[in-house]
């Protein structure tokens, strides 16, 4: 295989560009990818301070790596969710990451937010799992770039995460999530900060390769808690659809952005009022995550070991 | 296990209802799902004569047993696709069906209305395997209805060919099938009669078992044309995702029926016309079967033999 671009040796193929890149080439296309959907969507511009949210994984570091490269003033910031050595690992790429670019990290304890790391969170609710770390996560990153006022927050999510999602969506047809999957959601209340995800049109494979090209340091392993989620279940699902058909998944995403999302949009728009205990944005009366901090405070609880395997 | 109604041994296991049946409880239930979706979507009257379209498969033959039962007034139509022994078998299946119960069965030839018989259609024409034949399908349906005047054609569609048509439009989002999906499509014009799907409420194991248990002769082989078609693969992945979770295939069907098909809903009525050439009904000046004719008229065709094996 050659590269399109300059014919030489491709190290990278896209089948559903059809298309072949050389390391240096790749590059490029990685990087005009991301430009691309930030300038699509106005995610952000050169005067904005970004909160780049970062895992230590490969998708949201090869972001902020991106990001720095352009030239954007970012910060990173990094929840440290408790989960035994998984989330040690994983914060020490990013602490090793952000001092090599001289770049500011934050970091958050759930356990401070909270009262009891993930874990200990998960078994004093009846919620499934990821579910609670999922709301103490889009919780602590609003919260945090509100204290530091960084306009809006960029997540890693990439083609494989957002089809995965909108799949889940469909298959039960979530009238309220549907509407919400965009890469770029606006701020609709003063307490609440944009939230963009500029990887959109990049797949895991095309972030991994950027990664790897890169010599980006990430953790590998994925979340102790991820063994058999639904979301692992459907990206498997999608990756039989890509193989049989290159190009699904990117087509089931964009078709959806671009031709039924507008279906979905309510004709009212939700009233968003302040949490009368933390102040954050929420629907009703008190936020869904001071309900969730409640219900593990409200319980004792004993130490907890990582999950089992299997 | 045992009959969830009368606790004898049970026939059928139904994992989606979490319930099992003995045989006479299974047609019990059968029969009702039937009737409660005749009710729910208000499909026809017993003062109205039903043309019910068979194919010799095991769901259009128990669909038209289960009207003939309840005493509906019903016929027939059986459109012969010409495609070789395949075409032959199916047809004597439903001329024994509707001779053993005393009733009409109309015969239509693809190749009198189109001038070839589908194998040869199919070669004539660039469209994907399948579309050819459904819209002659469709077409031949409606004209045979408003001819002997019957206001309704029933289908023999079950929920597992329901769910895996919304599955393919739902992939790409084709904003033209959505809002077309439904049990039940109302005339929206003089020369358009109604069609509906009495059986959508039930698995194709449930209309198999059925078709069993009454004893009804049908053909067990698939249309040699329908290997490798993208609604097969559509229809396994589905399986996964049921097998895996039961319900899931009833769930995403009717979580559209229920909430989504009306977001799909055009603001704007299609404005349907009558066909300068034959006088159906289409949304243009020749309709999409006269175009057909003509591809198929166009070009010399040679004799053709059955599709080859694998």
């Amino acid at each position: 295989m050659k590269c399109r671009k300059c014919g030489g040796s491709a190290a990278l193929e896209l089948r559903r560009h059809n298309a072949a890149f050389c390391a240096p080439h790749f590059l490029e296309f990685f990087r005009k990818q991301v430009a691309e959907a930030i300038h699509k969507h106005r995610m952000f511009s050169r005067d904005e301070p970004i909160l780049v949210a970062v895992s230590g994984g490969k998708d949201s570091l090869a972001l902020w790596d991106v990001l720095i490269e352009d030239g954007y003033q970012t910060a990173g910031l990094y929840l440290d969710l408790g989960i035994f050595e998984y989330s040690q690992e994983s914060k020490a790429k990013c602490v090793a990451f952000a001092a090599a670019r001289g770049q500011t990290l934050h970091i958050e304890r759930v356990v401070d937010a909270v009262g009891a790391p993930i874990p200990d969170v998960q078994r004093a609710t009846r919620r499934p799992t990821c579910s609670a770390c999922g709301l103490s996560k889009r919780y602590l990153m609003n919260r945090t770039a509100l204290e530091h006022s960084y306009p809006v927050v960029a997540t890693g999510h990439n083609l494989d995460d957002e089809a995965a999602t909108l799949f889940g969506s469909v298959l039960h047809w979530q009238m309220d999530a549907l509407p919400r999957q965009s890469p770029a959601l606006p701020s609709t209340h003063s307490k609440l900060v944009r939230r963009v995800k500029p990887l959109y049109q990049l797949s895991e494979l095309e972030t991994a390769g950027y990664s790897f090209l890169r010599g980006i340091n990430y953790i590998v392993e994925e979340c102790p808690f991820s063994k058999g989620a639904t979301s692992l279940a459907h990206k498997e699902l999608l990756n039989r659809l890509e193989e049989a058909s290159p190009g699904a998944k990117h087509n089931f995403l964009f078709g959806f952005l671009d031709n039924a999302r507008v279906a979905f949009e309510r004709l009212e728009d939700v009233s968003l009022t302040e949490c009368s205990r933390c102040g954050q944005v929420t629907t009703g009366e008190i936020c869904a995550f001071c309900k969730l901090a409640d219900q593990v405070k409200s319980r004792a609880l004993t130490p907890s070991g990582p999950p089992a395997a299997g």
